[in-house]
C-alpha cells in the first residue's frame, strides 16, 4: 500500500473557492500531467449548487477522471440519509462510468449523518459508488463501515492525518490528506512499518508527524499555512491562497521550518 | 416604516443552491418586475468563491440593483474582522455605485465575528457600506451596532422573525425575513402598533406570529416548508425546492394550514 | 416594578462551588439579614445530586425562604421534559409550602429543554410552581411562556442582563442578574422609562449598560470579575472567588473602573 | 495487560448523583470487598465544590484507596491549564500519599484543555500524579501525552470503549470503561490478540463490541441502559438509576439482549 493518487479541487486545493471555469481548468491540467504518473486522479466536484456539481461531474467524466468525489452540501444541509443520498445520486448519475467517492468531512460541513448508515444499500442508488474519504474522528463509524462492507470491496481512505495509525489499526485502506504533500515519504515508511507489522516503529512515525502538527496547530494552522509548508519543503511556489484565507505570516514560516528540520526521524540514522 | 423591498437570491430564494447563470436570470427578472413596485430590490451576491461573488456583483450593478448583500464565506471561514472585511471589500468594489449590505447569519455560516467590531471604520474600506441584515439572537451586538453608528445612518434589518419586537425595542430599523412573505400584513400591523407606541398590541402580534412559528418548528420547518406555506397562503405555486431540500410533506401542509387558520388576530374582530 | 429581592447561592454567589454546610450557612445568614429589607429571599437549592438538592430544599423551608430555585442537573442531563419535571418535582415536594422557581440557564447547563413545553401542565406535578429565571437568548420560547401562562400569573424573571429591554418588550416581569449588583439604580431607571413608556430613554440605559458589558466581555468577564466590579463600586470587599475561578487581574480592575466611570448616564445631567 | 481494577463513584457509578455521605459509604464498601481481589481500587473524588472534593480525597486516603481520580469542575470551568492544575493540586495535596489520576472527559465536562499541555511539568505541582483516564476521541492529544511522558511512566487508560483498539495502536496502557463490566472477557481477548500482535483478530473483537454499541446507541444508550445490560449479563440486579436518569425500557432490554446474544465471537467456535 502506498499513496499514489490525487484529489483535485478538494480542501487543500481550495476547490470551493474557485469558480466553475477554474475548477474545470485545474481538473484538465492535473489529468493531463498526472495520468501517466499517478494511479488515481480523483476530481472533487462537490458544490452547494446541485446544478454546478452536475456540470462538474459531466466535465470530469469527459476529460477522463479516474474518479469523482462529492462532499455533502452544507448551506442547506441534508437532515437524513435519504436526502443526502438523493443529492449524491443526482451528481453520480451524470458520470455513470466514473467511480464515485463520498467525501465525509463533518468538521467543515457540520453534516454528521453516519457513513455506516449511508452505505447501507448505497449501490442500489449509486452503482458507481466505490468508497469514502473519511475525515472525522468517529472511529466507531469507520470501523462499522469497513466491517460491514468488506465483501463489497469499497475503499476507505482516512483524512485525519494526525491519527492515521489509529484508523489503520481498525482496517482503513489508506489516506488522503494535506500532510502527505510534504511528509509523504515518512508516511509511506509508517505504512510499511504497520504492514510488517512493526507497530513500535509505526508509532514513532505517527508520533513525529503528530509532533509537527501539534506544534503548528498552536500557531494557527489551516490551508494557507499548509501551502507555505508545501512551498518551503518542495521548493515549488504554491502561490497565495484566495480570500477569505490570507498568506501565512513570515513568523509562522520560520517557526514551522525550524520545527520540521528539528525532527529526528527513525530512518535518518 | 413598512416592508417594501426584496432580497433576491437570499436564503428563502435558495440563492446558494443555484448556479451563476440562474442567479443572474433571477436578479434580472426581479429587477424587471419589481422596479416600479418596490423601493428596494437588493440582490444577494454572496458565494463561497470570491470570483463568483465578484461576477455576481458586477452583474447586479449592470442590471440596476438598488443594493447588493453578501454573507460571510463559510467553507473556509474568516477568523477575524480583517479577513472578513478584505473579502467583502473585494466584492463591494466591483459595484462601486451600489449600496452594500452585510448579511450576518451565524446560525448558517458559523461565522461569529461580532458586527459591532466589523463596523468600526468600515466605510474607509467599503465606502458603499449601508447596513446589515442581522439574523442572530445576540441583541447586545445589535444594540451596540445601532448605538455606535446612529449618526452614520446605517440601516439594521433584523432577520430572526420570531423575535422582531425585541429587536425593534432596541432600535432596529426594520426586518427582512421569510415570515413576511405570508404574514407581512400582520407584521405591518405590529410595526404600526410599536410606532404608536401601543406595546400591548404589538406584543399580541408578536405572540401570534411566534405561536405559528413555534408550532411548525416542532413539525420540522425549513425553507422547503416555508415555500409550502407561501404557496397555500398566496395561491401562487412556488415550485419544489432544490436538493438537498425536499418537498414539505402533505401532513405538514395540512397541519400548518389548520394552525394558521386557527389563529385569531387582534384586527379580525 | 423594581428589583427588591435576592437569589442566594446562585451563579454569582458561586452556590455550586460551596459544600452543603456552607450553602446552608449562607441561606440562614441572608434570610436573617434580608428578611425585613427585601420582598424576596429565594434560595437556590439546585445540585447534581438529587439527595443534596432535597436536603437543601428542606433546610430552606425550615429557615423561612420566600422561595426556592433549582437548575437542571447537568452532568447526567435530562433528555426530555418528563425527566426534568420528575427531578424538579422530587425537590419541590420537600418544601411543599415554598414557592418554586425553575432556573433556566442553558449556556451553563447545556440543558435546552424548551421552557414553554416544561410549563405545560406543570402545576399538576408541582403545585408550588411560581415562575422561571430565564437566562437564555431564545426569546420565542420566553414569549410563548408569557403568553400561554398569563392567567396563571407565573413570574418570568430575565437573566441575560445585556438584553433585558428586549425581554421587557415581550412581557418579562423583571430581572435577576449579576449586573444589578452594581448597576441596579441605572437599571431601575430603565424599568421606569420602559413603564411610561419612554422607549427612547429606556434604550439609552440599555445601550450604556451594554457598552460596559461589551467592554469587559472583551477583557474576559466572569463571576470573578463581576465580584471585583461589585467590590470597587460598593466598597464592600467581596473576597476572592473559589477555584476553579481565580481573582480578577489588577489590569482588569483598572480598565473596568475607568470604563464605568467614563459612562455618561442620562440622569447625570 | 489485563483489566483488574475499579474506578469507584465514576460515571457508571453515578458518583456525581450521590451526596458526600453516600460516596464515602460506597468507597468504604468497595475497598473492603475489593482489596484482596483487585490490583486497583481508585476512588473518584471529583466534585463541583473544591471543599467537597478535598473532603472526599482525605476520606479516600484514610480508608486505603490505591488511587484517587478527579475530573475538571464544569459549572464554572477552568479556562486554561493553570486554573485546572490549581484546582487539581488542591485536591491531590489532601491525599499526599495516594496516586493521583486526572479524569479527562470533555464530552461530559466541556472542558477541552489539552492533556498534553496539562502534563507539562505536572509533577512539580502534583508529585503524586500518575496518569490519566482519557475519555475523548482526540488521539493526537493522547499520542503526544504518551510520547512525551514515556520515561516518567505515567499510565494512560482509554475511556472511549468503542475505539480502544485505535488507542492501543498509539500506545495506550489499558482501558477504563463501562463496556468492560459486561464484555470484559471479550475485551481481554482483544488485548491478548493485540499483544501478540494478531491485529486481524483484535480487529474482529473491536468490530463486534462496536457492533453492539452501535446498535444500542441508536436505541438511546446511557448509564441507565448500561446498568440494565450489566444486570441481564451478570444476573446481579444493579437497581434503578437515580434521577435525572430513568430506568431503561423493557423494549430496550429485550432488543439489547437479543443483539448481544446474536453476536458470534471468534472464540465461540
Amino acid at each position: 500500500m502506498s499513496i499514489c493518487g490525487l484529489l483535485v479541487n478538494g480542501t487543500t486545493g481550495e476547490g470551493l473557492s474557485l469558480n466553475v471555469q477554474e475548477r474545470k481548468q485545474l481538473a484538465e491540467e492535473w489529468l493531463c500531467q498526472g495520468k501517466d504518473k499517478l494511479d488515481h486522479v480523483i476530481i472533487h466536484v462537490g458544490a452547494l449548487s446541485l446544478a454546478e456539481s452536475q456540470e462538474l461531474a459531466r466535465h470530469a467524466a469527459a476529460v477522463g477522471a479516474t474518479g469523482i468525489a462529492v462532499l455533502a452540501p452544507f448551506f442547506f444541509k441534508p437532515t437524513n440519509k435519504d436526502e443526502l443520498i438523493a443529492f449524491l445520486q443526482k451528481v453520480a448519475s451524470e458520470a455513470p462510468a466514473v467511480p464515485f467517492y463520498y467525501y465525509h468531512i463533518p468538521p467543515l460541513t457540520a453534516v454528521k449523518i453516519r457513513v455506516e448508515e449511508l452505505l447501507d444499500g448505497i449501490t442500489e442508488q449509486i452503482p458507481t459508488f466505490r468508497g469514502v474519504k473519511f475525515s472525522d474522528t468517529d472511529l466507531l463509524d469507520l470501523a462499522q463501515c469497513i466491517n460491514k462492507n468488506e465483501r463489497e470491496q469499497f475503499t476507505f481512505l482516512y483524512g485525519v492525518d494526525e491519527q492515521l495509525l489509529s484508523a489503520l489499526a481498525i482496517g482503513a485502506d489508506g489516506a488522503v490528506g494535506s500532510t502527505y504533500n510534504y511528509l509523504g515519504q515518512k508516511n509511506n515508511l509508517m505504512l510499511q512499518a504497520f504492514a510488517k507489522p512493526d507497530l513500535a516503529l509505526a508509532r514513532k512515525y505517527q508520533f513525529l508527524t503528530g509532533e509537527f502538527l501539534n506544534f503548528v496547530t498552536k500557531l494557527g494552522f489551516g490551508v494557507a499555512q499548509t501551502k507555505a509548508v508545501m512551498t518551503f519543503v518542495s521548493g515549488i511556489p504554491m502561490g497565495p491562497p484566495r480570500l477569505p484565507l490570507v498568506d501565512a505570516s513570515e513568523e509562522f514560516i520560520i517557526k514551522a521550518k525550524a520545527k520540521l528540520e528539528s525532527i529526528v526521524w527513525p530512518d535518518s540514522d
